[in-house]
């Protein structure tokens, strides 16, 4: 046994025997049996015990810890806190606040101490029940991995690992080797408790289990383990794949390229939204399928439109060409768009500063044939040249109103809804609402970037030609 | 649930309400439901029903699925077959030979009527029942997922899918369903002896999973729906992976390229090996994880070699660059190797014909200071040019013997065993028996391709030189 943990420190929990591990001691037989093979096998180790004051024997527990440790002539810390009070305050079960009060001490020490990584002693016993929970409970591939030799980052920490050596251990093996080596486990009684979901399965269901198919404890370590490789594989191809989609991202937010997104297949979407999810809501445990399939329905739905709520506080939404998962209260990137907020008049000649790097300029042209040449040879989106007619109306530059119309060139003169037009034209839409308008009195003359008016547009009969352009300062004018 | 259904048929079994189907029809509830659907949906089907020959009503049991059939006016095909003897014949259970007959049977008929496919009943909770029953007993990704909507290749066609539209659909719903439409189904008593190991998970197992967690068949159905699109992301890797990593194969076996194959992760490499093993073994059920792990520590170990049984017939074993999984009995590709049977004299000059294209040839050098400058410039390893010095004895072209030794040139006159300077040198095993060696007396003067003998090279003092070459036909001589 020696050897083969050996082999899983080394191998697979990826820790160098010269530096030093904390490692966790409950004073049960797996921590016992983890502590005595780490000295023996001379890793520099600092034992840690919390006391989860739960049950009065606890007290007597810690000492005997204590005692264990100064005997191998190592490293003693306590720790202690008050599990039930935790839990009510966080509304949370006494195993899940025990479990987070220790865990975060243990990696307190760990930070303290420089330490490797941390130790923990769970055995392949752990390991069905932690998947066989998870499958009860319902879960995906990741779940039914169960929990891995090495995991980094961790629920505690992004850069100290969480080691378990002996996952391919047995309880009975375990057993065997305190008797082999004297070891006296403390009993915790509470491990006999069934009211507690684990130890019903570890009790009850798993036994029952075993009379239906027995060996079925080795079969669901031994599927774990197949899963795990096939999850590794799968996060690595979703590495790669997070690498071409993802195309941006900053604080609270992250962004796909839509189109690469829905050329995914189903299983490496379903990652990239977790993924993405993970970044934002990092240590979030309520990832459920019903939010996952929310992003995936908005996503490949080209009618779907807007922000849609995905819970968790985050929403999704279109841009252009990306995909956004951002947290509701995030800022968004500044995309430079041209926005205006109050209205303002444009002289003709003259220009206005919009802000941002954005300014709206207009010209008179006299001459009227090379206007219409221009006009007619132009590709830009932010240049046009309108005809004002007999309007005596000077032009002004706002943002849409409630039932704005507008006569999009080239509809033959069919009126639309400036909103309508917008939604078609796919400007972004955290742009619409300060998008600048050129307007004449009552008429939409430009919408800088898409379209100008219908009745607008030059004539060979057109004496006042204006020019308009906006402008991004750093670009040619 | 008629919508749904339909969705079903023509999205995820690929239907086309056009051509005909065949479907399998017990007179259960889940069967003349699907059956009233079908026809309720004008998708024309045949009908299938097979007696097990098992139970006394049997017969009736194919009485009433005629004359529903008959009411609908579409066909009916009864089939029969003797389950016991099919069973004891076969070491099968009654189970296993009850389906392996009936789904023969089913797609006979689904060949006969040029069928688009073969459709069955399987709802929701036999979903459930056969994740959990391969669980127990012990499965990879690949079981987890449970059945799927459309299955082709299946175990019993090649060219017609197997599909299950009803796979979302739960009991309870399709007995709903049965009594709206006063459908009115057949009760198989078998169904509820528990002797049979499904029928135990159905009454006992699962309601007791439910009160461990309720709503537990709802989510083990989600997690292997959601494995289901995990296994296809890496099938499609798999593919991908194939043809990089496959670079040959034929009857009775598949060669890996053994350096890529070793470059590729864990999940790979084991989905690689189980493909390899399903075209060598189509059909077989017992391909364990013992025996894909077999393969791979062959693989990945530099100094295993020879050929390593794996199981059901087949080896592995690693040829130059390839790996190669084989049927024992395969006759693997034929390298074109030199290979000499019956050892034969070589005159000098003269020439010996190998056969399979290959000769050898010696010729008398006069020139001994152009033969030491062309020796000594050479790279070409099926060439060489040696000095016999005082030996008297001819040449001789034979194949290695027991105990057969030889002074490799380059290695200061230390001998070594000819099996093993093959082993150091990599020379392919099936290639080593006959490979070609020249010899004087009892000396190895040079194996081909290799290396020549050190006692044989070319000094100032040498008076007679021979020039030996192992030429192919077609290449250059």
């Amino acid at each position: 046994m020696l050897n083969r943990i050996q082999k899983r420190l080394q191998q697979d929990c990826g820790l160098s025997p010269q530096q030093k591990t904390v490692v966790g001691v409950s004073g049960g037989a797996d921590s016992l049996c983890l502590l005595d093979i780490l000295v023996r096998l001379q890793f520099p180790v600092v034992v840690t015990h919390f006391n989860h004051l739960l049950r009065p024997e606890a007290r007597e527990d810690a000492h005997t810890v204590e005692l264990i440790a100064t005997q191998y002539g190592v490293p003693f810390i306590l720790g202690e806190g008050a599990t039930p009070d935790y839990a009510q305050e966080h509304s949370l079960s006494i195993e899940a606040a025990a479990r987070e009060l220790r865990y975060r001490f243990i990696f307190e020490q760990a930070e303290k101490n420089n330490a490797q990584a941390v130790i923990v002693a769970h055995t392949a016993d752990d390991q069905v029940e932690t998947v066989l929970m998870h499958l009860l409970r319902g879960t995906g591939l990741d779940g039914l991995t169960g929990m891995l030799y090495r995991a980094l980052p961790n629920s505690w920490s992004d850069n100290i690992p969480l080691v378990r050596p002996l996952l391919e251990i047995w309880r009975t093996e375990i057993v065997e080797y305190c008797t082999e080596r004297s070891l006296t486990p403390r009993i915790d009684a509470t491990n006999a408790d069934t009211t507690y979901f684990r130890n019903r399965l570890r009790h009850d269901l798993i036994p029952e289990l075993e009379s239906y198919v027995p060996g079925f404890r080795n079969r669901l370590w031994q599927t774990a383990n197949l899963l795990a490789a096939d999850r590794i594989s799968l996060e690595e191809l979703t590495d790669r794949i997070w690498q071409d989609v993802h195309i941006g991202g900053g604080f609270g937010y992250e962004i796909f390229n839509l189109e690469s997104f829905n050329l995914q297949s189903l299983a490496l979407r379903r990652r990239l939204v977790r993924r993405a999810i993970s970044h934002l809501r990092p240590g979030a445990r309520d990832v459920g399928f019903a939010l996952v399939q929310r992003a995936l329905d908005f996503s490949d739905q080209p009618t779907a439109t807007g922000q849609v709520d995905l819970g968790l506080g985050l929403c999704i939404t279109k841009e252009n060409e990306g995909l956004l998962i951002a947290a509701w209260e995030a800022d968004l990137p500044n995309e430079d768009w041209p926005q205006i907020n109050e209205p303002c008049p444009l002289k003709i000649p003259g220009e206005v500063d919009l802000g941002n790097g954005w300014v709206v300029r207009a010209e008179v042209l006299l001459d009227v044939e090379a206007a219409r040449l221009l006009a007619h040879k132009n590709r830009d989106p932010y240049r046009a040249w309108i005809d004002l007619g007999e309007r005596k109306s000077s032009l002004k530059i706002r943002s849409r109103r409630p039932g704005d119309c507008f006569h999009p060139l080239g509809m033959h003169g069919r009126s639309m809804k400036i909103s309508d037009f917008m939604v078609n034209e796919k400007i972004p839409q955290r742009a619409r609402a300060s998008w600048p308008l050129i307007s004449a009195g009552d008429e939409i003359a430009w919408i800088p970037g898409y379209r100008m008016g219908e009745s607008f547009r030059l004539t060979p009969a057109s004496r006042h030609v204006v020019k308009l352009a906006l402008i991004q300062s750093g670009k040619k004018l």
